[in-house]
């Protein structure tokens, strides 16, 4: 049997798999940031005609995996598998959109590092000959997760400045055994660390530790350097936990400094949209992701990329219980070429 | 490359992975039912030392994987993948026991379909050549899931009939690329099936049209017929479920009447132990597969399983603003030959 797997932690496809298609759909409020001009669709309001902000957010990921399928050119009948979760309890975002297709679906929980979970296990399911045609996606909703994780949106509770402001967004990834790029060549899968932090409103210092282990292990599998990247992006770890993955990069020997961006800091303008530390949510990096980052690597203007979508495993419950915030991170190496 | 797919849903695999070690932690009330003599610890009590059921149900995950490498002679650092997932909000029970080791881990939410979720991407994972062995864990708690989904315990409220009893317990498996098996040689990956019942007290009829789809797609792709079993067993169907997946199958012109079972059915005496139509949880199908199934396969009284585990995807968010409650299932085929 081929061993595929490069040092530790890491995957190097034979065969790597070709994104053919992308969507992103967003909020308002995303809407007005900084990437606006990269999303597919900007929401009017965060309900969409629906009834709840929870069916919304199941609209959102339906609606982006129908686009990205547009996108891809490609019908429905032709996906063999489709992986996605969200925040939600019992990721029922993604459980009440995978109802509308008839697609066999593999629920993921990996709290905001979704995007790259998935982008990870679909581009196994293709290189290992499983499928031709896999979905990855995500999607988060500021109004389904302020109140279910912190307070109700009623009690107009002031929010610190180490909080983030979860993106209402879904992201779709149409992955392929055939296209022309861009191509995922590597996955490094990331394990749980826990720093210890306990406080639910300042998740960026929970999950550095996790996003820069994983990109060390990245390095130290496949030998890439810093300087083979155009950017290294982690999922939202924002302003206060970037700067805290950089220093524990560095004592490894890596200066990302150059190359180094997080989702959640690219996503809103914090000065003028009240936003604090940055964005958060699954939905961070699947709509920088699938609009921004997908965009200029089809133009070229980014050659190889490492996308390292980052999750905080906790629950209000684990967190009312006195438990510690576990992180999470997985790195996926997105180029032009089929190297 | 090669194309392993075979019919529309099912992989077949060209090195089938092998059962290499099973772990199973139950409770009180499952070590006094009918499958006692299976299980490998039976606790004393629900809370196993722990501060809260939460923190025990951690405990119970895991313990399972650690009695599972231990059962399988393998350690800790051989494991390339942990796949695990759970019931709780969050998967915590999963991300914190994955906290205790020093293994890349992808978290899952099928909700009670997960051990066959996992076994399913486990056995991908090998079989594509990304690694030589990896975990599959579940769990699932009676006083977690009570009080998550359903009312505090002691509120003591009266349960409808349809009512299932949530599994306490913990199951693991590790599959390896080597072994002499039992092996998994095909994997048919469920549909997400929503046949609108509303009811959260009645989850079996939720679920068996999703179980019953799965396996009459796994007859149709692989050509066997119910002769070639000598179990096909659903996950948490339980009595009212399984009679009606039964009679969905039959009318696809497969009788599986012979050698068909739930582990909802076998894991309680229902009369003696008042668990109206049978258990539930995650824990459920993992107890009854990694010791009843698994103990079985290994001395050859059961020669080739269809382990079907079937989640009901609902959250109690989902079950207050009206929606119905989907299903979904994955079948997983395991046989002592490595046909």
């Amino acid at each position: 049997m081929a061993q595929k797997k490069i040092g530790e932690q890491t995957v190097k496809f034979d065969n790597p798999p070709s994104i053919i298609g992308t969507a992103t759909i967003v909020g308002p409020k995303e809407g007005e940031g900084p990437l606006k001009d990269y999303f597919d669709l900007v929401l009017q309001d965060d309900l969409w005609g629906e009834e709840s902000w929870e069916k919304c957010e199941t609209k959102l990921q339906q609606e982006a995996i129908k686009m990205a399928l547009k996108n891809a050119q490609l019908i429905e009948s032709k996906v063999e598998y489709l992986f996605a979760g969200d925040l939600l309890n019992q990721i029922t975002a993604s459980s009440y959109s995978a109802r509308q297709f008839d697609i066999p679906f593999f629920g993921l929980y990996g709290a905001c590092s979704t995007m790259s979970e998935s982008l990870s296990l679909g581009a196994m399911i293709l290189d290992g000959g499983y499928a031709e045609n896999v979905v990855c996606a995500t999607s988060s909703h500021f109004s389904t997760a302020e109140r279910q994780y912190r307070f109700p949106l009623e009690h107009g509770n002031q929010r610190p400045l180490t909080s983030q402001w979860t993106v209402t967004g879904a992201g779709a990834s149409v992955l392929s055994s055939y296209g022309m790029g861009p191509y995922i060549t590597h996955v490094t899968t990331g394990k749980v660390i826990d720093p210890g932090i306990k406080d639910a409103n300042n998740m960026g210092p929970a999950m550095a530790p996790a996003a820069a282990d994983v990109i060390v292990a990245h390095f130290n599998d496949t030998g890439f350097t810093p300087e083979d990247y155009d950017l290294i992006i982690t999922g939202d770890l924002a302003s206060i936990g970037k700067s805290i993955a950089e220093e524990l990069i560095a004592k490894e020997g890596y200066d990302i400094s150059n190359i180094f961006s997080d989702c959640g800091i690219e996503i809103f303008d914090p000065k003028k949209q009240d936003t604090h530390a940055g964005g958060s949510g699954c939905g961070c990096s699947a709509v920088v992701f699938n609009g921004y980052i997908f965009k200029n690597l089809k133009k070229q203007s980014l050659k190889r990329v490492l996308l390292v979508s980052t999750g905080a495993l906790l629950s209000p419950t684990s967190v009312q219980q006195g438990e510690s915030i576990p992180g999470i991170a997985h790195a996926v190496s997105i180029s032009t070429i089929k190297e």
